[in-house]
């Protein structure tokens, strides 16, 4: 499993070919990269199972104003290239767009924001890291949204101190209980009562 | 069920003051009355039962720079006052607080959006206009989360054209369909893997 953070996108391929027994890559980028290296960064892009981006870099890339439609212009470059596209959306959480599917979940809600420096980049190691860890599973919609869910508790950890200081002192335990309670925090169940019309 | 929408503060209270027979009682408001009749709006609040406003009003309303903390200050205005606060995100969807809980949902994703006007009415509308058609059921987290999915399907069709064209010729069943599609988009299940440390 392999992610490609945020870096040139030259550098981001030449590890990706070094990488031929990744059986998972994600690339994260950039509004430089795209304003700059468009051209090899959508070289890049076509090398990797997930692009993780923020919406607005999701935008800029495309040229779609719609979140949806932007993402449905990127899955259109494949194959080759990301069946899996998460939009990063900072205090409101993320999303996962892929051909079949669409999954939306918020950031776990905080009293206090110490520092949201990193938040993002905590998020894509968490959400890869869960896929990584959860070794010789197929990884399927529902694996993926896990590992969303995972990324979003580890981002909420690392915003609530300086730095890394909160994250360095992280245990499994507290992290499973962030995924619960935003499992709590999502749910609706859906009861039709009788509409007229 | 009484909901009063965006208007001078002062005629939101007299309204209100009619309707002593009212079992729910939701207010919507704007930036504008919050700079220049705080204090009437304030009141107004003390008198309904839930507070409806985007994200950016409620901080300012409150001076907080963050949703959780600013809905908290609203709640810690009561009793008297609302009990459940409903921050709108736009594109992003809304989130509900209460003394016991939080829950958020996404906006319903679409390809394309014609016309966002009208789109947070429309979705204060479907949520209070849920609670109204749910006649005797007790007004509790689980009703008040349906309501919200209702408000969001609601609002997604309101922006898909301009005016009030689509709503104007929407069933109960399209509805339905959309509240449906919301559970199934922001539906994770949790299965913990071995964590290590």
């Amino acid at each position: 499993v392999l992610f490609l953070a945020n870096i040139q996108p030259d550098v981001q391929r030449a590890v990706r070919a070094q990488c031929t027994g990744a059986r998972f890559a994600a690339l994260d980028s950039m509004n430089l990269w795209i304003e700059i290296a468009r051209d090899s960064l959508v070289q890049t892009i076509a090398t990797v199972d997930c692009l993780v981006l923020n919406d607005a870099e999701l935008r800029q890339l495309t040229g779609k104003p719609g979140l949806l439609a932007a993402a449905r212009e990127v899955l259109s470059w494949s194959p080759p290239g990301p069946g899996v596209i998460i939009a990063k959306q900072g205090e409101y959480g993320a999303a996962m767009i892929t051909p079949d599917s669409y999954f939306s979940l918020p950031a776990f809600p905080l009293e206090t924001v110490v520092d949201p420096t990193g938040a993002g980049d905590t998020f894509a190691g968490g959400f890869v890291g869960y896929i990584a860890a959860a070794g010789a599973e197929a990884i399927d919609e529902e694996l993926l949204r896990r590992a969303m869910a995972y990324g979003t508790a580890l981002a909420s950890f690392n915003v609530e101190e300086f730095g890394t200081e909160r994250v360095a002192r992280l245990t499994g335990g507290e992290i499973a209980a962030r995924v619960a309670e935003l499992e709590r925090v999502t749910h609706f169940s859906d009861a039709p009562i009788e509409l007229r019309g």
